[in-house]
């Protein structure tokens, strides 16, 4: 993470451009940051999104400061990071996390009339594989109440971070464990909202739901 | 997320403003993104942290985009979000994540010297508590290599977004489920690195490692 040149030469951290696997980073993702500048500040903010095609779709609301910047023109940058494990090295500076980055620079579109429908429908869907056909269609309130932005995945770079410490020879002779420890965000089992008619099965979409 | 005014006032997410709440999502992570903005556009980017009495302690190298950002005096934006689950809820627009993010504007400062030694313990021991101890000290050439950067909490805030789905009222009536899906990052059994030495176990304090 934010390495010097030297580390990601040394490391198994490496930037990554074939688009199949910066297209794996960001399907298995729901949430991305996204950067703005307003007043010459940086604003960033977490917001959900869906991968389509060679775009990525942002949700919020026309109200959000993501969807003002992008009005107004401003460039935004968007990142999406899993986290892997911990990297548990012989020393400090080999220490690290492991990690799979996506970074995209570049100016959202608001999407308007039936792309931006399609676009929430995609949202649904993708989030969810399954839902949309059950799902009633939006209101025109809350076709309104909701942006979506579309960023082209032109300006995009990885960057992954996998496998064992890469530790100093001197260290090898060391007493101490070395390794990792793997992560995943993991999803448990769905719980019924306590305003759910009885009778209602768990959809065989979400049982169990992975991503 | 990015959600509009009338959606925070709605829905079970709220701002929250009180630290205890702020530091306890700020311990619970380790990954922040941190914006900043260079020849006037935004850049986003992962990075190691670990929280200090009122401030945060960045963690990356030298060289790196944050480290020159703020050593010509830009000011710099950085969230932190735990990702808790899938509102599923009865409507498209209903449905979201359940999720706590806490957002900080600032100024960073790059520590030196005896400052910085401190800031690289302490980003060691509190990924790891009590892995300190049992490691080398940094030489100097990887004291020079790396950065760290104190960032005070004093532009801070963060969202909650918690509990189960918000639906209209007419849509209770509903057949479909409702509810949520829980998401944890969790840690997995450590794995011990492929040249780690015969007969060196597993210590306690990763004995699980938990955060």
């Amino acid at each position: 993470m934010a390495s010097d040149p030297t580390r990601i030469r040394r490391l198994p951290e490496k930037a990554v451009s074939d688009i199949e696997t910066i297209y794996q980073i960001l399907d298995e993702g729901f949430v991305c940051h996204v950067a703005y500048v307003e007043r010459e500040r940086p604003v960033v903010i977490p917001t959900l999104y869906a991968r389509r095609d060679d775009t990525m779709i942002l949700h919020g609301s026309t109200a959000s400061g993501i969807t003002r910047a992008v009005r107004r023109g401003s460039p935004i940058s968007i990142a999406v990071t899993h986290v892997d494990g911990l990297v548990v090295a012989r020393s400090g500076f080999n220490s690290s996390a492991n990690y799979r980055s996506v970074v995209v620079h570049g100016h959202g579109r608001i999407l308007q009339g039936q792309e931006h429908l399609d676009a929430l429908d995609w949202t649904v869907e993708t989030l969810i594989p399954g839902r949309l056909q059950e799902l009633r269609r939006p209101t025109e309130h809350e076709i309104r109440q909701t942006a979506t932005i579309e960023v082209p995945l032109l300006d995009v770079s990885a960057k992954v971070s996998a496998g064992p410490p890469d530790d100093d020879a001197g260290d090898l002779a060391s007493d101490i464990w070395a390794g990792i420890v793997p992560m995943m965000l993991v999803a448990g089992p769905p719980v019924p909202a306590p305003d759910l008619r009885e009778g209602i099965n768990l959809p065989d979409y979400l049982d169990p739901y992975q991503r």
